[in-house]
């Protein structure tokens, strides 16, 4: 077969939800982004989209096979991505949604997300730098000092700078409150001393320098979490007009098996009693305002999770439509010739399936950068504190539901291509191995369903859940005017009430003491509120597709498409949750009970 | 932390379901079996026990990490496989289940396929070679003329030559009626041409010679299914007293995912118009025969991919055992020590998961074989019967649920090594990459599906069916004797009724003309068909754990881990087979009625 290009995500459906389900428009009307318009918003997407086709994804090969290398002390990463970064940062990837007065774009992140995805979908690794530098310099602009600022805003957002996030530690990965890497004062700034792990991009020839925003606990600090505080360490510290060695050393790589372009490092600090760190806000207010950049990053892992099972779910579709095989169930005449896999029912189901997941999980990361828009530039207090709260409730969904399904998704990519799936000269099974980490880094999927239940869904009251009632309820009543089937926003309702109750007894739970009962099966929680928050993007996309058929004329392709999948979606999903619900309700305690010796 | 030494399976679990659940024993009562013992027995199981853990298992990062090489024409395999080949040969790994008169062991498939999966779990490709070649062999055995088997059964059985299943052709893959490859008659023998593609062991410099089961087309041959035969095709062809060539060339190599043991071989036979073939039994039912090859290779992968399940669970219960990290929910003193992470819920619910796909899978997997022994050698009519129904009704099974939920549970053991689990310093994404074979050879799960519902389930009246559901009443009786909870039995009572009236309907749906109607949702009903069939056999072994703790004193931390698993499936997964019910009698139709340009 000769090779297929790959649009890398559907141009259609993204406008589709950009404009006519998430009305970016109307972000307009902010004073914020009053200097923008349809036209920026356009003109961004299409040259992101642009670069990815042209140049990132063709690269994706040739980077995927060739992991980094550390050669004395310093990691080299592969040449295309050197090819690859200074287009991104011509086209300002870094600080796009970041404000103007910061040399940002200040453009919604809705639309920054929306662009990006392609260059995730083209080659996710590439992408990381970017959004990694993104990620501290939006720490040292909301919590530096007026020093840092000067000296670092520019040369991150620019791109002459990297960050990193230096969290991990050996002995500290999910358990923050362990980090053991240690801060001694010294004037103006802190000595730091100590080891992290599994640090993406922590050590690179792409840049003049590297800024690693790193969590370390400052002589004497209290145990725990309250101990831990945020420093700002540059691999080089500028001293006078120019930039000497700090002490930082790449001790090693962990040898990853995806994500080729970004090199995941061992980074030692202060073995030479040299390692300047400078303290970003308060002390021992490290984990409060590394949240931050850590909730924007697991919003950008979902956003990769789609992308990547975007791209493969794009590449067996054509696969699908290419290749011949077999003759439909009903005849069977060997005579005849062999029709496209696409015929057969079950490949239209796992392709349907992928569609689902895909277009759905871009919905659900899409609409979370809208809260993310709304929560910080409306005008109106009160649709901040919705947004706001709609934003934390929905950000563990954004990040473990593409991460989860996607890899089902992409597993599916790769099954559609049959045995030749099972190869490396194609695709699909190097964007499956891709996919497996957005499970684990960022918080797991474990942690992030003891995120929802435990701390978002309770929160203020449950206020949040009960905005996200409401906005399920107002996309039941327009799928109901949209006259989509009656019993699509029934379902919605009768599982958004069901968890609500549920969500009640679970509290109740808690109250009396039991909060382990509470949070015995929080990652069955997780995936039946994430089924519903997806059926409800799912309801919504269909009325938004249901009401221009009904404005336009006759049903285009696309379409049917979105009714299709949503329907496919809501009866076959969404009726799992019921099941779900039963299970938390009787707290079926099997593996509470289960005791290390019984296995 | 220190290396664990991985026990592949559990011993305990196996000798478990050997001798409590399957009673092996019994099958000693059959004259076929009258020279065996548990003795015997438990010695073969012992010996490839041993040799797995101290030979093979050690070999497999080093086989893992470099694939065979195609060399001037011919394939170079592994140096670790060359040093375990004639290791299995010489415990008679090929012929263990083959009789006596053709230089068996003759023992049962039961006894030899929980011997073999310790092979399988410590590197199944090696265990391939041996499994390829009892398939080829017994082809000869059952159809080829006494010529053919005087020639070649004895290098089969004695791993003297290897043998191989050659039936993939570029242009038909799952379609086996479009095999293009093509047979002239030339006297005793046919000349053959053609291509095969997918050829696992299709070359390698293992044994002095290959024998290749072709599918072909006798020239002039009725074209579709009823046209295709069977050849023996040597790589070598006897002449004299000597081998010559027979003009069948390695023309290319496949690059696996996994499986890198194991070549998979692009062969061109009669390039030169000298490949001579030799028919298996009669011209045009080479399918039929090819299927007696096929149904045994579709339950070594399902034993396959509970191995390759198994080893990786192994090592993530080691893995949480051992690394300790964060706090249990009720204490998160952070002076406290950290525990290790199976005293996390969400970590053990990980491991039960496991847990109990591993075990179910394995209970599946030697239940069948054990109806293969049933139904070859029991003295009873009425009782081979009985088994070859039973067989035939869960080959499906056997090979799609170990290889799907398989996949699942080795994602599950690379989740549970966290950011370890990403890399390949950890074993688990080895073993995630092999287990993606086995929901696509031999097979996919798709057309096990069709196979399930368009022929398995009504083949013969439906009679396969009731059997099943009488063996699963006798399941819930005994649950019930055994005390317990009454709602287990009554779980699996209802499902097994509610998928006897749907079956039904499904078949009145194909009476009635519309039989991709019927056939529309079998990937679903595969999948909970397969829910109930496990839940049974989990049943079962929970019942004779009750009863050992019965008869035998206070519960063990094994018949706890029993009761455990088996109540963590029949309460998590069977409730899911009512919403696929409903799917499949409302016949939701999306992926039915999408187009093409939809999507």
């Amino acid at each position: 077969m000769a090779p297929v290009t790959n649009p890398l995500l559907s141009d259609r459906h993204l406008e589709f939800l950009l404009y006519e389900v998430l009305e970016a428009e109307k972000l307009l009307a902010f004073p914020h982004f009053a200097d923008h318009s349809r036209e920026t918003f356009d003109a961004y997407v299409g040259v992101c989209r642009r670069l990815s086709r042209d140049v990132v994804f063709p690269a994706y090969r040739a980077v995927d096979e060739e992991s980094p290398r550390l050669l004395e002390g310093r990691v080299h990463v592969h040449p295309r991505i050197h090819e690859i970064w200074p287009r991104l940062v011509e086209l300002g990837v870094i600080s796009a949604s970041r404000p103007f007065d910061v040399g940002g774009q200040q453009l919604p992140l809705t639309v920054a997300t929306a662009a990006h995805l392609y260059i995730m979908a083209g080659l996710t690794s590439a992408y990381s730098y970017a959004g990694l530098t993104t990620g501290a310099g939006h720490l040292v602009e909301a919590y530096g000092s007026a020093g840092l600022k000067a000296r670092y805003l520019e040369a991150l957002y620019s791109g002459r700078w990297a960050g990193t996030m230096a969290l991990t530690e050996p002995d500290a990965g999910s358990s923050l409150s362990d980090v053991a890497t240690r801060a001694v004062p010294a004037g103006d700034h802190y000595l730091l001393s100590g080891a992290k792990t599994f640090i993406s991009g922590g050590d690179q020839d792409l840049t003049e320098n590297i800024v690693h925003m790193v969590l370390a606990r400052i002589e004497g600090a209290p145990a725990g979490i309250k101990g831990v505080s945020l420093f700002l360490v540059p691999k080089l510290r500028p001293e006078g007009e120019g930039l000497v060695p700090n002490d930082v050393r790449a001790a090693g790589l962990i040898h990853k098996i995806g994500w080729r372009g970004l090199p995941s490092v061992v980074l030692s600090f202060g073995e030479a009693g040299d390692c300047h760190g400078w303290l970003v806000g308060e002390p021992h207010q490290g984990i409060a305002y590394m949240f931050q950049m850590m909730n924007e990053a697991r919003i950008v892992v979902g956003a990769d999770a789609v992308a990547t099972a975007s791209v493969a779910y794009q590449e067996s579709l054509a696969y699908a439509k290419g290749r011949l095989q077999g003759r439909p169930s009903g005849s069977k005449d060997p005579r005849q010739p062999q029709v496209p896999i696409i015929e057969h029912a079950d490949v239209r189901r796992m392709l349907l399936r992928q569609k689902a997941i895909v277009e759905g999980g871009l919905a659900l990361v899409l609409r979370v950068a809208r809260f993310c828009d709304v929560a910080g530039t409306s005008p109106s207090v009160e649709e901040r504190r919705r947004a706001q709260l709609l934003l934390d409730l929905l950000t563990p969904v954004a990040k473990s539901f593409p991460a989860e399904k996607g890899f089902e998704s992409n597993a599916l990519a790769v099954q559609v291509h049959g045995g030749y799936g099972y190869s490396s000269e194609y695709l699909p099974e190097a964007w499956l191995r891709d996919q497996k980490l957005n499970s684990i880094h960022e918080g797991t999927t474990g942690i992030q369903g003891l995120d929802l239940l435990g701390r978002k869904v309770l929160a203020e009251g449950g206020a949040s859940l009960r905005v996200l009632l409401e906005e399920i309820g107002f996309a039941c009543d327009r799928a109901e005017k949209a006259s989509l089937p009656p019993e699509w926003p029934a379902a919605l309702r009768s599982a958004g009430k069901a968890i609500a109750v549920l969500t009640g007894e679970l509290a109740a739970r808690a109250k009396g003491g039991d909060v382990e009962g509470m949070l015995r099966h929080s990652a069955d929680y997780l995936e039946l509120f994430s089924t519903l928050v997806v059926s409800w993007l799912w309801l919504e996309q269909a009325a938004v597709a249901r009401e221009s058929v009904a404005a336009g004329g006759g049903p285009a392709d696309f379409h049917e498409g979105i009714l299709a999948a949503a329907g496919y979606w809501i009866r076959t999903e969404l009726p799992r949750v019921d099941a779900l619900v039963t299970l938390c309700r009787e707290n079926e305690d099997s593996y509470a009970r289960m005791q290390p010796g019984w296995f």
